[in-house]
């Protein structure tokens, strides 16, 4: 047994969830505490704000007045599409609760054990649904409250506004990696009063808590409303835009990022289970993953700090690297933290199973799985920041290639994306071997939960990205000064670039979640390898490289059908409202939303049902060796797929702000608005779009949410499964 | 025994080669016919002309005269393009040849056999080197002998033109088919003498044929030199762009095609040398692969005649249809053939070993398997087609598209190459099932063979397409009428089409060859299985999935900087030709294709050293697991890569051609030439271009390279690999 008593560890946990909570209250506090009534008393009753250094005309109450207007019609969208979103999603929870019930209960029969293990796996996948949903509508929520405050903060100088744009994503951050936590605990202690000494069961049930955490995110559609916009003209959109910005990058990312750190923590909590930990009984090393989350959430509370309080923001130029700092920080502060966790909370030295083998490990061994997955992530953030931002050479390449044109543009856009892969993989695969070697499976499911270990700040700065674009937005619509504009313009650039990292942390903790979960699968199924020559295997890994393809090639489509009935509308609009055309009359945001709303949720049931009826197909009817390579086939690929997409729409954007802001003498040479090359950056940008925030992060919805349904339908599939091959 | 005796199969063999190659002179001759001296009493000296339905102005000198020139400037250009690429060609492979006989002959320390074994492995590899050299040389060779006739023959009427565009193809068809089964019938007669009862040896040493065969499909940067035309000025480029024609399309896809061919039968061959064909020496049932490969040469013979002489196209729409009939024909008469050989020269059980275990065939299961890999390619055939011919909804959808912009376009295309991997892939998962299932590895290798039994028609085909594509570019730049030049744009649209199924099949079967040859390296290393739960071999497999992205950023980086060395070279032909501007004087053609040549062949370095090196390295200091890894990734992630992109790239060719012709209303309305729709499909063309000429089909030899060089260096990866492994 290792230091850490049982007692001390059921206290610890649940502090620590308190403690993130309490933060992300906290800094919910502090943003409310900017003004959006356009009461100038108010306003001004704050010593902060006397303290602004460039400090605009504070008392344009008009202005004020039109930015919270602005905000309120994004909110008011925002929600109207999540409450829509969740109609549906309810109806698919309970249906699909009920299939985990049916499946898994004619397992062994009906008798009751199995009864009672399928309802609580049900259960656990209802609970997983319901915080996954409460933590993007909180997140969607503080972004939307956020909006208008970074813009009316713009107008004291950059420094406010990041702190408030930071300040918030740091509410969604904490409130998502405290709630996930604490919850999970909780289900734990609840299903322990029934399965009592058969932690093997118990844990077994809690998988379902991962499967329905990432289902949620299977809402690729979601991101469709923003990027409808691009061909249509502006003002109608721009409100549909911003609210697809909350939806998608906000609720939709951490829904995303959510499912990741469940499905990791279930998938290590499985293995540990059939391990020494749960043979032995011992609570506290059983509980290493959620132990590892809670100090995870102390350290990115420190962090936090450092960009809210300890350093300040005075100039455009350092934003990014104080996000950059961030992740270095959080990176540094973890890795002793996980020493810490390591040498407390885990005997000196344990048993894994490793399919069929036993594997003596010692504590030092799962420090090092765990570091290996964190320090992996800031590997990938760096990557990614190379190739995503305008600072360095490969997007002033892309942006290079736009003096021949939108077809080299895209080409050079295409080959980046491509050559983005080449860092991040072999930086994964390095992760993989080690913690494999050190520590099997177990390994790399907390190799996968060290990556995620950071989530609060990770998302912290992913938000950021978003909540900056729409201060923006708004600060455009509400016709604020252009000093004002350049400040949002500087923070959203930043938020470009970190939304790609935050895009490259999800995809790389996907990878490993998803390997993670595919050894439990493989433990679960009772397979004792997966032989690529076996021709079952063969063809299940040939046919799930490519289900990438396909899932893409739904979900780009889905961008374009949407668009189509966006334009469609504007056009009706533009035709039947008098005076819209001259600008004398307000559009009619609220049918826009509402058409957007309506495609983007019809569109995300094809590439949905793909990814839910894959597994079940596959397993039920070529059985576990064909599910098995599916698994690995469309985890390999699927890795490429969306980096390689995620990036390639990153560098396109920030190549045409490259072109568009003409800080350099070089970008100068090929601005500015309006210039050849500058209408071909755009193509790259509106192509980029539907790749970057559709395709590429839907992808690891794919991988993640298919190894989980294999795992938890494995029994079913182990017994039941390969009625084809059994047929003939 | 089967019923074939060995003194008939040593003498059917030679002869079926033998026909081939007279087949495909009496073509070269009938080609001759056509002259283009420009003398019109010769002209008219044949009776064929004066049955021309629709002739026009025959005696017009001048333009003979102009067609002659230029086809006399492509053929040195290519000439001296290919002869530039053998220099660099030559170097490698004698630098190559000795790294295989070093590397294999340390394997069993310097005893006599091993280095005798070393000796004709290497030498093996050089004939295979040079078969490919030549196959490819004479395929550019007629096909540059036949572009003007093509031109000419227009003038008749198109069944003229087309019969000309498609002898021409079948003489490299049947060349390359014939030559590549003769040398290979005589290497092993000749090996045969040294190695007498020693089957095992002789055929391990065989497959050195199929390396060399593929190594020299390595000059990606072949096509390189006609996709540097799209963004300089017409008149300068024309010429280097035919040149890119022949050498890429033709010499390219002919090595490509000749590399699988030699691959697969090598393969074949290697398995059953160790399997009770072998054991048994029955020479008739080991030279099966050969026998298939002559039954097809007679087939194709009888599938050409259907297009020359049984069948006459009269108009423009029957040119389609014909060319997908002969892939039709070919299969079904194929189909026979293959039962025939099947029951003739197999014995009706024998014994076939399966990694270890021993698995009991019967004759009429290699018939399938060898008629599964056939259908198969049909059916990619017919995918590929309905993706890329503008017949169909895809390519009309991408079409309409360009309505919206060139974002769209090439979203939709992009798209469009996505979604038609999803039949393939299908089609490919099972015919490795069945094949698989019935004959193991054995089973796949002659499956991939199936596949390549009616190469010489597969060739003939796509060879047309690009001889069609030039013979319109030679009436354009020789002043013909509209007339005409609607004739040759008519062959050369039916001709991307069949270039798109050429692509498909190529890749098809490269996805077979590969894992035919993955298996026999599987084998030949002495592995058991290939778990993708060991952690060697998954980090192998997620590396290998990346590493078609890495190919591809590679060669599409290439493409864009061959183009920029082309725009300058023209840019100071403008600056410093006196009359250049004016059109009074002539650009110097040969200084541009020097240094489309110098570029093309200096950028195809990095990408083939990095198939080259890829196996050397993961084999040498990862060992024999992770490389298994890497084949498999790279082999199902590749496929993908390549069909999505050569299908894309078809697509939006098409499209752009489907709006400039304006056959059909829908057409009509997005044209004319120059129109705002029309501009957004000429940037999906561009971006088009690399994709489905370069990156594409390049994709094929990197997973086909790896997997025979793997095999070839097996025993001494398996003896001395591994190298980081053991020293940590």
């Amino acid at each position: 047994m290792g230091l850490l008593s049982e007692a001390a560890t059921q206290a610890l946990i649940p502090l620590a969830a308190a403690v993130g909570i309490g933060f992300a209250l906290l800094q919910w506090f502090l943003v409310s505490r900017v003004s959006i009534s356009g009461d100038p008393g108010k306003n001004d009753g704050f010593a902060d704000n006397l303290m602004g250094d460039e400090e605009e005309s504070t008392d344009e109450q008009a202005v004020v007045a039109r930015c919270a207007e602005i905000q309120s019609a994004i909110s008011v969208g925002a929600t109207s599409f999540l409450y829509t979103e969740y109609k549906y999603l309810g109806v698919f929870t309970v249906v699909f609760s009920a299939i985990i019930f049916l499946f898994l209960g004619s397992v062994k029969g009906l008798c009751k054990p199995a009864l009672a293990g399928a309802a609580f796996s049900a259960l656990a996948f209802l609970l997983g649904a319901v915080t996954s949903v409460l933590s993007g509508f909180l997140g969607m929520k503080i972004a939307t409250y956020a909006n208008a405050r970074t813009t009316l903060e713009a107008r004291k100088g950059v420094g406010k506004a990041f702190v408030t744009a930071f300040r918030s994503g740091a509410v969604m951050g904490f409130l998502l990696a405290a709630n996930g936590l604490l919850v999970l605990y909780i289900s734990i202690n609840v299903f322990k009063l029934y399965f009592r000494d058969d932690w093997e069961g118990l844990y077994e049930s809690i998988t379902g808590y991962g499967l329905g955490g990432s289902s949620m995110a299977a809402d690729v559609g979601a991101d469709l409303v923003g990027k409808v916009e691009r061909n249509i003209p502006k003002t109608t959109h721009v409100i549909a835009d911003n609210v697809g910005d909350n939806v998608g990058d906000i609720a939709g990312m951490g829904a995303d990022l959510f499912g990741s750190y469940a499905e990791s923590s279930c998938a290590a909590l499985f293995i540990a289970s059939i391990s020494s930990f749960g043979v032995d009984h011992d609570f506290s090393a059983m509980s290493y993953p959620l132990i590892i989350s809670s100090m995870g959430i102390v350290v990115c509370l420190i962090t936090t700090l450092f960009a809210t309080d300890f350093l300040e923001i005075k100039t455009v130029k350092e934003i990014e690297p104080s996000l950059k700092k961030q992740l270095l920080i959080s990176t540094v502060l973890m890795t002793v933290g996980i020493a810490i966790v390591s040498f407390v909370a885990l005997p000196s030295k344990f048993t894994l199973f490793d399919f069929g083998s036993e594997k003596t490990v010692k504590n030092w061994h799962l420090f090092f799985c765990v570091s290996a997955g964190l320090w992996t992530g800031l590997v990938i953030g760096y990557s990614t920041e190379y190739f995503t931002s305008s600072v360095y050479r490969p997007v002033r390449d892309v942006a290079d290639s736009c003096r021949t044109g939108a077809a080299t543009n895209v080409i050079f856009g295409l080959a980046l994306g491509y050559k983005s892969v080449i860092v991040p993989i072999f930086a994964i695969a390095a992760a993989i071997y080690v913690s494999f070697s050190l520590a099997a499976m177990y390994g790399i499911a907390v190799a996968a939960l060290g990556m995620l270990s950071t989530i609060a700040t990770g998302l912290a700065i992913d938000a950021y990205g978003p909540i900056s674009d729409n201060a923006g937005g708004i600060a455009e619509m509400a016709g604020m000064s252009r000093r004002i504009r350049e400040r949002t313009d500087a923070l959203d650039a930043a938020g470009n670039t970190t939304a790609a990292i935050g895009k490259g942390f999800a995809i790389g903790s996907a990878a490993l979640v998803s390997l993670a979960l595919f050894g439990a699968f493989v433990s679960r199924a009772g397979l004792k390898g997966v032989d690529v020559l076996a021709p079952k295997v063969f063809i299940g890994l040939l046919v799930g490289a490519m289900l990438p393809y396909w899932f893409s090639a739904m979900t780009m489509k889905s961008v374009g059908s949407a668009a189509l009935k966006m334009v469609e509308e504007v056009r009706r609009q533009f035709n039947t409202i008098p005076g819209l055309l001259e600008g004398r009359t307000k559009p009619d945001y609220a049918t826009c939303v509402k058409i957007s709303t309506d495609a983007s949720l019809k569109e995300m049931i094809p590439p949905g049902a793909l990814v839910l009826l894959t597994p079940l197909i596959a397993g039920t009817f070529f059985g576990v060796e064909t599910l098995s390579g599916v698994l690995a086939g469309s985890l390999v690929s699927g890795v490429q797929v969306a980096v390689s997409a995620s990036n390639a729409g990153g560098a396109w954007d920030n190549a045409k702000k490259y072109i568009e802001a003409g800080a350099t003498e070089h970008a100068k040479k090929l601005g500015p608005k309006g210039s050849d090359p500058h209408k071909a950056a755009v193509i790259g940008d509106t192509i980029g779009d539907p790749l970057k925030d559709t395709s590429g992060p839907s992808l690891n919805i794919l991988i993640k949410l298919m190894a989980v349904e294999s795992l938890v339908f494995a029994p079913f599939f182990a017994k039941h499964g390969g009625l084809l091959f059994k047929w003939f």
